[in-house]
């Protein structure tokens, strides 16, 4: 099987720390996708994934799954004994919810503030990306809002619970490291005023599927 | 257990006919929601959705759970056997994928345009919810646009398979059609330039959780 995405970049992120928790990464080829020259907004990349975005997963018998949730969800499901996406109903809920937060507030949120509030990638990209129009910035600027709001609402979650969606690691804890690491990119830590979603990260950061991913 | 929602709205539907597919509807209470008078924006609310939004599902042991998705992946692996969220690796991550790209492209791209380059709800809850910023209709008019070319790309998929996300009926087609409904309410129905999402739209209407769902 094979994985289109571009190393070191968060969303790809998230499934090398998928790959890495469920000991499937010798399993998988990676093709790399060149974002600053706009490779997946090109006919050949679109006809893989629409909506223009890295990773895509590509099953053998030519299939292409799109999206980091729909990836972990297969994923996570091959061995039969799902860790990252809940086995009782409750706890899908629970995770399945608390991943569309982090998806909505922390991920794209702090994406979209880069791409529209500041450079980005670069000139070649921004043109498919986000071309000027009136609100573009302060768009983009309401996106750091939402993000940091989001900080502020999961810090008081981990307050609580040991891992955003209860007692285990789970994709939702995925996604919202991975935010973080694009945060961090940008000069945008955690700072004391958060001091649960500190600790998290700090505790986050140890485990050897975060550590020793491939592709940092 | 509980359902907040408001009667008759899109996202509301969603699970109204996910208990209808289920056969649960008898084991929930409605609780109705104001959104005209912004009942969801008000603390008690957020208290349940931080997102201030419907539905939400409470469970018997107070748990709050939102997001359609979420709230579908609790009902449809209740009785162990799920039907609307797949049951193989490849069938879950095909419906994720699928159930994403409705949300994002259908469901919130007629959602925003309706809130962000209409009048929406109405003052009450437009204050709260898109107030006045330079590029506010812009935005609005994008989310039509993207909405539009979801429905050119749904065509597309539906004239290879029987349903979105493959030979059965998932949370993924619910999602569409839901987004179809809200469309038509506010005069945007589906013309004879997409001939199979029509037809596939006409088949899903004569379900039995469709046609007899309660709260319409
Ligand atoms: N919702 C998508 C998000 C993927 C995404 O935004 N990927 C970024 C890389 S981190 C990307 O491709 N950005 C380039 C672009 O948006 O043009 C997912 O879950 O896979
Ligand atoms: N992503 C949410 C969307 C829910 C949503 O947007 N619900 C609408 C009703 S159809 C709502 O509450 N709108 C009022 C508002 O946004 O203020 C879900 O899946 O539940």
């Amino acid at each position: 099987m094979k994985i289109y995405d571009t190393p070191g970049f968060p969303n790809p992120a998230r499934i090398r720390i998928v790959l890495a928790e469920k000991g499937l990464e010798q399993r998988f080829e990676f093709v790399p996708v060149d974002l600053i020259a706009a490779e997946h907004k090109q006919a050949a990349f679109l006809a893989k994934n629409p909506s223009g975005v890295v990773p895509v997963l590509e099953l053998d018998d030519g299939t292409h799954i799109a999206e980091c949730v729909a990836i972990t969800e297969y994923l996570d499901n091959l061995d039969g004994a799902p860790t990252l996406t809940g086995s009782t109903p409750r706890e899908k809920a629970l995770v399945h919810m608390m991943q569309k937060r982090a998806d909505d507030w922390m991920i794209d949120g702090i994406g979209i503030y880069f791409h529209y509030a500041t450079p980005g990638l670069g000139a070649t990209l921004q043109a498919y990306k986000s071309p000027e129009w009136a609100g573009r910035k302060e768009w983009g600027e309401r996106q750091l809002e939402k993000f940091t709001n989001g900080m502020r609402y999961f810090d008081g979650v981990l307050a609580r619970t040991p891992y955003i969606a209860g007692d285990s690691f789970s994709m939702a804890d995925i996604t919202v490291y991975c935010a973080l690491l694009h945060a961090a990119f940008i000069n945008i830590g955690v700072t004391d005023d958060y001091p649960a979603l500190k600790a998290w990260q700090a505790k986050v950061a140890e485990r050897p599927s975060v550590k020793n991913r491939s592709g940092q």
